[in-house]
C-alpha cells in the first residue's frame, strides 16, 4: 500500500476545509458539502488501496485487503461533518489520520483495518447528532428520522434523496468490529497545559442537562425598594456562581450555565422569570450524582434567598463510560509517556462503546486554548504526525491481542 | 359647578379602561384610543363647566372660569395614555381626579384652576415618552418628531394627521402656570407598607442607565476545565449580585439589572459575551454619583474575577430634582399626617419641575404590592376619595399663597 506523507494529510485536511466555502469549515451533516466530503474521501481511500463500501445510513467504510482470513476487524475513524464555521481538524483529522495510519501498515500485519467516516456527528442541521454511529450500531429510533431542519425538511426524505434506504430496527447495519479506535483533537486546553502532544482517553464523562426556572415578580425598577423585590434575575445569578463553585470544589467536574433568559427583559422592570440551561459533567457516575445533588441544592438556596419559586427539569442524562482496557493498553504500549484524561466532549466512540464494542480514543493536542467549532481551531503538524504513528502502532497491537484472544 | 361624586370618578375610570379593548388598558400614546380618551375627557370637562382648549401638541386643558382677573393659574393633571395591557389608574386617575377636585371647588376660590391631560407620557409607540409635557414646556427637539413606530410611521406625520401643527422652537406652547400639581398612583409598595393611603412627594429620584458588556472566551462546556475559562456569564452574575448589594447597602437607592443577554447562548458553550442593562436610581444627585461609582467598581471587580474584558456606557442620566416647597407645604397643610417619599418613577410633573414650574405630587396607595403597568394595578376607592379632597384643599392653599406672593 502506498505510504501517505504528512504533507498529504495536511493537503487532505485543506481540501476538506475548502469544500463548503465561507468562513471556516462548512460541511454540515446531510448537506451537499458533507456528501462531497464523503465522495472525496472515498476516492482517497481507493487511491490507498482500500475497498470502499457504504451502509444504508450513508457511513463510508474503507477496508484494507488482508490475506489472513482470521484477521480481526478493527475500525478506526471519526466523522466528516462540521458545525457551521467550524475548524479544520474536528472529525476530519480522525478520518484522514486513520487513512494515513492504515495505509502505512506493513503488509504482514494481520488486521482487517477499516477506516470509517460516520455521518452527521454534530447534528447541526437536524439537531440530534451521532447519527451515523447510532445508525450503524442499531441505536436510532424512528423519531430520529422524523427530525426536521429549519426549513421543515424531514431527515428521512433527505436520506431517501441520497439513495440510502435506512430501516430502523435495532440491529447493526454491518458486521460489528472487534475494536474501535478514534483519533480526535482534544478540543480543550489540558494537553497543551501539560505540554503533551497526545493523550489517551480513559473515560467518556457523564453528562446531565438541567433546565432551571426561577419565578419571582415583575416590579417597577424605580418604585420597588430592594427589600420588596422577588428578583428572578438575582436568583439566577446566585445560582450561576454557586454552581460554578460546586464544580470547582469537586475538581474533576465542570458546570456551564450557557443560556440565561430573563423576562420581561426590560431595562426598567425587575425580572419576573429567569430560565437557565445548565450543562454538568463528571468523569464517573458517582461523581455525576454528587454534582447533580450539589446543583439542585444550589438552585433551592438561590430561590429561597430571593423569595422566588423554582423548578428543575432534567432534560438529558448520558452516563459516564470507561474506554476499553484492551484499547487503552494498546495505546499505552505505543505511547507510554502519554498522559491519560477523560473525554469531556461527546464522540462517535462513545456510541460504539455504549454498543459494546471495545473502544478507545487518542486525543491530539489543541492549540489556541483548545478552541474548537471555530476557524481558530489549530493543531500542529508534528503532533498530527505523532498521532498517526501511535494509531498505527495501536492497530498492530490490537490485531495481535484480538487474534490471541480468539485463539485462546 | 356641579359636584362630582366618587361613583362618577370610578365610572369615568371604567369608561377610559374600556376604550382600547383587549386585556387591561390599551390607550397607547398617539393611537386612536388615546385620542378617543382625550375626546371623552373633553366632554366630561365641558359637563363640569370647564372651558376646553388644546395646544399644538394635542394636550387638553379644561379651565375653570374664575371671576377674579388676578387669579393665579394652577395646573392639575396627568396623562391619559397607557402602556399596552396597562392598569386602570396610571395617569387616568390623575386627570379624572383633578377634574373632580376642580369641579368641587367653592365658587369663591380665586384660582384659575386648569385640568391638564398630557399626551403620550409612556412613549409606548414612539419610544421616548413625556411627549406632551415636554412639548408644552418647549423641551422637545426636532428629533423627537422624527421618531418612528414599529411600522416605520413618523410621529410628525401622525401629529399632522391629527391636525396638530406643532413647531419645535424651545418656547412654551401656552402661558406657563403658577404651579403644577399631579395626583398619581404610587406604583410601588411603600405607602401600603406604611399603612398610609396617600403620600407627599419630596423629590424625583435621579436615574442613570448603564450598558455593561463583559467579554470572555467561548469554550466547550465539556472540554474546558473551570480554571481555564473566561466565562462572561459568571462575570455578569457576580456583577448583578454586587450591584444589588451596593443599592441595599446605601438604603435609599435601587439598582435593577433588567436585561442580561448571553452569547452564544448555547447550552454546551461557555458564554463569550454578556450584555447587561442596569437601571440605578437615588433620591439626590450626590447619592446617585456614589451609586454610579459603586456600580463601576463592582463591574471592574467582576471582570477581573473571571478574567473578562469589560466596557461600560452610560446611556441615560436624569438628575434628581426636589419638588417645590410651596406645593409640598400646601399638601402638608391639608394632609399633615401623610408621609413623604421620593418618586422613583418618572412623571410629567418632573418635566414641569425641570422647566421651572413650582411643582408637587400627591401619591395614592397602590395595592397588590404596587403592581402597575398591568391589569392587576389596584387602588381603593376610599383612597381615591381622600386624594381628591387633599388635591382640592391644596389648590385652595396654593391659590392663596400665589396671590399673596404676587401681592407681596
Amino acid at each position: 500500500m502506498p505510504e501517505v506523507s504528512l504533507g498529504q494529510v495536511v493537503r487532505w485536511l485543506e481540501d476538506l476545509y475548502e469544500i463548503g466555502g465561507g468562513e471556516g469549515a462548512n460541511r454540515v451533516g446531510f448537506t451537499d458539502a458533507e456528501s462531497r466530503a464523503h465522495e472525496r474521501v472515498a476516492i482517497w481511500m481507493s487511491g490507498c488501496g482500500l475497498q470502499t463500501t457504504r451502509d444504508t445510513a450513508g457511513n463510508l467504510y474503507g477496508r484494507r485487503p488482508c490475506a489472513e482470513p482470521q484477521a480481526p476487524e478493527i475500525w478506526i475513524g471519526s466523522h466528516l461533518d462540521t458545525v457551521p464555521n467550524g475548524g479544520r481538524y474536528d472529525g476530519a483529522l480522525g478520518v484522514v489520520g486513520a487513512l494515513a495510519a492504515v495505509a502505512g501498515l506493513e503488509e504482514d500485519v494481520p488486521a482487517a483495518a477499516t477506516v470509517v467516516a460516520f455521518r452527521d456527528e454534530e447534528g447541526a442541521r437536524f439537531g440530534r447528532g451521532f447519527f451515523g454511529s447510532r445508525a450503524v450500531t442499531g441505536r436510532l429510533v424512528q423519531e430520529d428520522l422524523e427530525q426536521r431542519d429549519a426549513n421543515g425538511e424531514r431527515l428521512a426524505d433527505v436520506l431517501d434523496e441520497l439513495g440510502f434506504r435506512l430501516q430502523v430496527d435495532c440491529s447493526w447495519l454491518v458486521e460489528r468490529p472487534g475494536a474501535y479506535l478514534e483519533l480526535h483533537i482534544e478540543q480543550g486546553p489540558v494537553l497543551a497545559d501539560r505540554d503533551s502532544p497526545i493523550g489517551i482517553v480513559t473515560a467518556f464523562v457523564g453528562l446531565i442537562e438541567l433546565q432551571i426556572e426561577f419565578v419571582g415578580y415583575a416590579a417597577h425598577a424605580g418604585t420597588t425598594p430592594m427589600n420588596a423585590r422577588r428578583d428572578a434575575g438575582l436568583a439566577a445569578a446566585a445560582f450561576q456562581l454557586a454552581a460554578a463553585a460546586t464544580a470547582e470544589h469537586m475538581g474533576d467536574a465542570v458546570v456551564t450555565t450557557g443560556s440565561v433568559v430573563l423576562e420581561p427583559a426590560a431595562s426598567n422592570v425587575v425580572p419576573a422569570r429567569a430560565r437557565l440551561t445548565v450543562d454538568a459533567r463528571a468523569a464517573n457516575n458517582d461523581r455525576l450524582l454528587s454534582l447533580e445533588q450539589g446543583l439542585r441544592a444550589a438552585a433551592r438556596t438561590a430561590a429561597e434567598q430571593f423569595r422566588c419559586d423554582m423548578t428543575i427539569a432534567k432534560t438529558l442524562q448520558v452516563d459516564a463510560l470507561p474506554t476499553h482496557p484492551m484499547v487503552v493498553e494498546a495505546l499505552r504500549t505505543v505511547a507510554p509517556a502519554a498522559p491519560v484524561l477523560p473525554s469531556g466532549a461527546g464522540h462517535d466512540a462513545q456510541v460504539l462503546a455504549a454498543a459494546g464494542v471495545p473502544t478507545g480514543m487518542l486525543f491530539v493536542r489543541s492549540l489556541n486554548g483548545g478552541a474548537s467549532h471555530t476557524p481558530v481551531e489549530a493543531t500542529h503538524p508534528d503532533d498530527i504526525d505523532l498521532s498517526i504513528q501511535v494509531v498505527r502502532g495501536a492497530i498492530m497491537h490490537l490485531a495481535s491481542e484480538l487474534l490471541a484472544t480468539r485463539a485462546g
